[in-house]
C-alpha cells in the first residue's frame, strides 16, 4: 500500500520533470539532457514501485499517515534530483530545502540568483508547487481506479483544514473535481497573465505558483520584476482566490450561492484581509501614496495571508507596525479547503468559540454548551482535535524558533523564518525578508525549516503518526490494542 | 460583599503607606507629611467602606470575579496616590503604571532615575510587591471572621494557577497558613540579605520583592548595585524558591517529602531552570568566565522563570541565543502555587499530555483517556479550562504585541514588552531592556501594557468575567439563566 501510493507519487513527478525537459528544449537550454535523465529515473522508479504492489482493499488509519509521509519524504528526495543533475544548486541540502520549500509551496528559496537558471529548472520549480499545492495524494486518490475505505482518510491527511468536505458522494469523484477545479483556474489565471503582457512561459510559470500558494518565480524581483499595476490586480484576486475555500468556489461555479453567504469562515476572512489592508495601508511608511499605496498594501496582505509570498515592495523596510501585523498573519493562513498553509480561519473560529465557552463555565460549571463555527456545531472530538492542533502549531513554531536562533542570526530573522515557514509562506524578515533568501541561514537553520514546511503542509499528525510506526514495540502494541 | 472586599483591601493599602511614612521618618526624608497624609486618606475611605456594609453568607459566582477584579482595580488606583502626593512620579498615568507593576509583581518601572526618590516612596513601591506576591485577596480571606461558601472561589480567583489546593480543611486556615509560609520566608530573606552586607532597609526593601517575585530595587543597577557574589547567589535560591509551589514548600516544612518527590511539575522546572542556565552560560558571549560566567546565567535564569525580574547582567547585550531563550521563558512562569506570574508548568504538562491524547485518536477516534499530570488524573472540565487558557493568554500576548508595535517601537521590543509584562517578569529586551525602562514605551503601550499585566497576574478568567457584569442585560440574563 505504502509503496503503491510511493509509486504513483513518484510517476507525476517523472513525468513533471519531462514537461520541464520539453520546456527546456524548446527554450533550447542546456540542461535538457540533464532533465530527460532526472525526469526518466524517477518515472522509472516510481512506475516500477507502482505495478510491483497493489493497493489493498481495507486500509488501516496507521497506513494512511504512513503513507502520505512516505510519498511526501520520497517526492521531496526526487523533486532535489533535477536541482543536483542540472547543478543548478550545488549541494545536496540545498536542493532539498529548494524541492521541500517547492512541494509545501512555501516558496522560500536558496537560489542566488534566480535569473541564472535555465528555463527547464525553473519550470520544475514551478510544478513542484502546482503538485504539491491541492497535494499529490489527492491526485492519486483521483486517478486511482479503486480506493479502499482509507480513500477518504488519505484524502483528509492531506488536505489542508481540519475536516475534510465531499463535494459528492464517491472520493474519488471529490478528488477529481477538485484536481479539474485547481487546473481550470490555473489555466484562465494563466491566460489572465499572458494577456495582461506575460509571455506564454512567465504566465503559466507564475500562474502554476499563485494558485498553488506557492510564490516562486523565475525572477529575483518575483512579480515586482514585470512592474505592472494590472498583473499585480490579476495576481492579487487570484491570491485572494486562492487562500479561500475551493469547495465553496466549486459550489459556486455550479450556481450555488448557499456556501458563500453562508460561509462564516469566509466573512473573517475578507474582514481580515480588509481590516489588515487598511492598517498596512496607513502605517507602511514606504512614502507611497494613492493607488501604489493601497495596491502594494493590497498585494503584500493578500501575499502573506494566502500565503503565496510573491513580493513587489520591500516591506522589509516598512514601518515596525506594519511589519508586526504582517508577522502576526504569517502563520494564520487562509480557509480550509484552500491551497494556503498556516492554522486557517476556521480554526481560529473554533478555538475563540471554545474560549468563549470554557469562560462561561467558570461562572456555570455545569454548562452544556457545543463548539460552533458560525450556525453549524462541531462535536467535541473534532474540537479537541483542533485546540490539540493550535498547541502543537505553537510547540512547532517555538522550537523552530529557539533552533534557528540558536544557529546565530538575529531574534526578528529568527521568529519570523519560523513563522514564515511553518505557514507555507515564504519570505519573512531581517534577514530572510522579501530582498534577501535563505542562503542567509545556517545549514543547521535551514534543516529544521525545511521540517517546519513539512509539518505546517501536512498539518503535522501525519508526520506525527508516522513516527509511530518507528517507535518502540510499546506504543505500537498500545495503538494496535486501542485499535481492536 | 463588592464594596466589603475593596474596602479591606484599601485599608491593607493604607497601613502599608502608613508604615512607608515611618520609614520616611526614620530616615529623615522629606516626604514624610505627603505619606502620612495620603496613607491615612486611603485608610479612612477603606475602613469606612468596609463597616458600611457587610459580606453575605452565601458568595454567588459572578460576585467572586467581580469583586476580585473591583478590589485590584481600586487597590491600583490606591497604590498610585502616594507616587502623586510626593511628586515622585509627575503623572497620573506614570503614578498608576508603577502602581500596577508593583501590585502585579511585574517590576516594569517608569522611575528614571530610582535613586533620585525618598527611602519612604521607594519602600512603599516594594510594598505593593509584598502585598501583591501572596494576594491582598488570599490576606483577606485570611483575617474575614467568616467567609461563606465562596471563601474557596475568592481564593482560587486570585491564587495563581489552574486550581486553588487546601492546605488544612478550612479556607481561612489554609489562606492563613500561606501568607504566615510567605511572611516567614520574607523576614528569613532578609536576614540573610542583612548578614550578607545589606542595611536594613536595603534588606527588606529587597526581601519584600524577592519573595513576590516582583522584582523592584531601590537602585538603579538593582541587585547588581551591591557587586557581590554571596548576595547574588541568596537571590537566585530565593528567586527559585519563589517560583516553587508555596504548598510543597508548606508541606516540606512539617515534615513531608512526598509531595516535593512526586511533583512531576517540580521535576519540570528544575530540568527547565538547569537546562536554559546550561545553554544561557554556553551562548550568552558576555566574555565573563568561571564562576562569573555560570552565576550570571543561573541568576538571569531564575529572574526570568521565576518572574522575579531583578537584573545583574546586561542579557540584552547578550547572544540572540541567549536572547532568544530568554524571550521564550518569559511567558512561562514557575509553578501553580507560586508567587510567580506567566502560565505556569503545570499548564505546559496538562498540554502536552491533551497534545498526546488527541494525537493518539487520530488513529483510535474512540480512545478514552484522561489527561494526566504526571500520575494524577485531571477531569475533563479543568483540562479544558487549561486549554481554553493557553489560547486566551495567547491572544493577550498576540493582541499586546500588535498594538505596542503600532505605536511605533521596534519589534524586538514590541515582542519582549508583551511578553514581560503579560507574564508579570519586569524587562524585555531592545528599549525595555534590562538597562532601560518603561519610560521609553509609547503612553498607549504603556496603557495596554498596564491591561497586560493586569490579565497576567489574575489569569485572565476573573477580569473577563467581570465584563459580564457590565455587560448588556442579554448576556446577563443567559448567565443567571444557566445558573438556576
Amino acid at each position: 500500500m505504502v509503496l503503491h501510493v510511493v509509486g504513483i507519487t513518484l510517476g507525476v513527478c517523472g513525468a513533471g520533470v519531462l514537461v520541464s525537459a520539453l520546456v527546456e528544449t524548446i527554450d533550447g537550454g542546456p540542461d535538457v539532457v540533464a532533465l530527460l535523465a532526472s525526469g526518466a529515473a524517477i518515472t522509472i522508479v516510481g512506475t516500477a514501485l507502482w505495478q510491483g504492489t497493489k493497493i489493498p482493499d481495507n486500509i488501516a488509519l496507521l497506513d494512511v499517515f504512513v503513507t502520505v509521509t512516505a510519498a511526501w519524504v520520497s517526492m521531496a528526495l526526487a523533486g532535489a534530483i533535477p536541482y543536483i543533475a542540472t547543478g543548478s544548486l550545488s549541494s545536496v541540502d540545498l536542493a532539498m530545502f529548494e524541492s521541500v520549500s517547492g512541494f509545501t509551496t512555501t516558496g522560500a528559496t536558496v537560489m542566488r540568483p534566480i535569473e541564472g537558471n535555465s528555463a527547464g529548472i525553473l519550470f520544475w520549480r514551478s510544478i513542484t508547487q502546482l503538485l504539491g499545492g491541492m497535494g499529490v495524494i489527492v491526485l492519486v486518490v483521483a486517478v486511482l481506479p479503486t480506493v479502499g475505505s482509507g480513500g477518504m482518510n488519505l484524502l483528509e491527511a492531506e488536505a489542508p483544514g481540519p475536516t475534510g468536505e465531499r463535494l459528492t458522494p464517491r472520493v474519488r469523484h471529490t478528488a477529481r473535481n477538485l484536481w479539474v477545479l485547481y487546473l481550470g483556474f490555473t489555466l484562465v489565471l494563466a491566460i489572465a497573465y499572458i494577456a495582461a503582457g506575460m509571455s506564454i512561459y512567465d504566465g503559466f510559470a507564475h500562474s502554476f505558483t499563485t494558485v498553488s500558494t506557492g510564490g516562486f518565480s523565475p525572477y529575483n524581483a518575483s512579480l515586482g520584476h514585470f512592474d505592472s499595476a494590472l498583473i499585480e490586480w490579476i495576481a492579487i484576486v487570484a491570491m485572494f482566490l486562492a487562500g479561500g475555500s475551493f469547495a465553496i468556489w466549486y459550489r459556486l461555479l455550479r450556481g450555488d450561492t448557499g456556501p458563500l453567504l453562508r460561509s462564516v469562515e469566509l466573512r473573517l476572512y475578507v474582514t481580515l484581509v480588509l481590516g489588515a489592508i487598511v492598517v498596512v495601508a496607513l502605517t507602511n511608511d514606504a512614502g507611497t501614496t494613492g493607488h501604489e499605496r493601497i495596491r502594494d498594501a493590497a498585494f503584500t496582505v493578500n501575499a502573506i495571508v494566502s500565503t503565496t509570498g510573491f513580493g513587489t515592495a520591500d516591506f522589509g523596510a516598512w514601518s515596525d507596525a506594519s511589519q508586526a501585523v504582517i508577522l502576526l498573519l504569517m502563520p494564520l493562513g487562509g480557509m480550509a479547503g484552500s491551497t494556503s498553509g498556516g492554522v486557517k480561519m476556521v480554526r481560529l473560529l473554533a478555538v475563540a468559540s471554545y474560549a468563549h465557552r470554557e469562560t462561561l463555565r467558570q461562572l456555570h460549571p455545569r454548562l452544556i454548551r457545543p463548539v460552533r463555527i458560525g450556525g453549524s456545531v462541531l462535536d467535541d472530538g473534532t474540537a479537541n482535535k483542533i485546540m490539540a492542533f493550535m498547541v502543537l502549531a505553537l510547540a512547532t513554531f517555538g522550537a523552530g524558533t529557539i533552533i534557528i536562533a540558536m544557529t546565530g542570526v538575529d531574534l526578528v530573522t529568527a521568529v519570523s523564518a519560523s513563522a514564515t515557514l511553518y505557514g507555507n509562506v515564504g519570505p519573512g524578515l531581517g534577514e530572510v525578508g522579501p530582498t534577501n533568501d535563505f542562503l542567509n541561514l545556517p545549514g543547521l537553520a535551514r534543516f529544521v525549516g525545511m521540517g517546519s514546511m513539512m509539518l505546517g503542509r501536512l498539518e503535522i499528525y501525519p508526520l506525527l503518526l508516522a513516527l509511530v510506526a518507528l517507535q518502540p514495540r510499546r506504543v505500537k502494541a498500545f495503538v494496535i490494542r486501542q485499535r481492536t
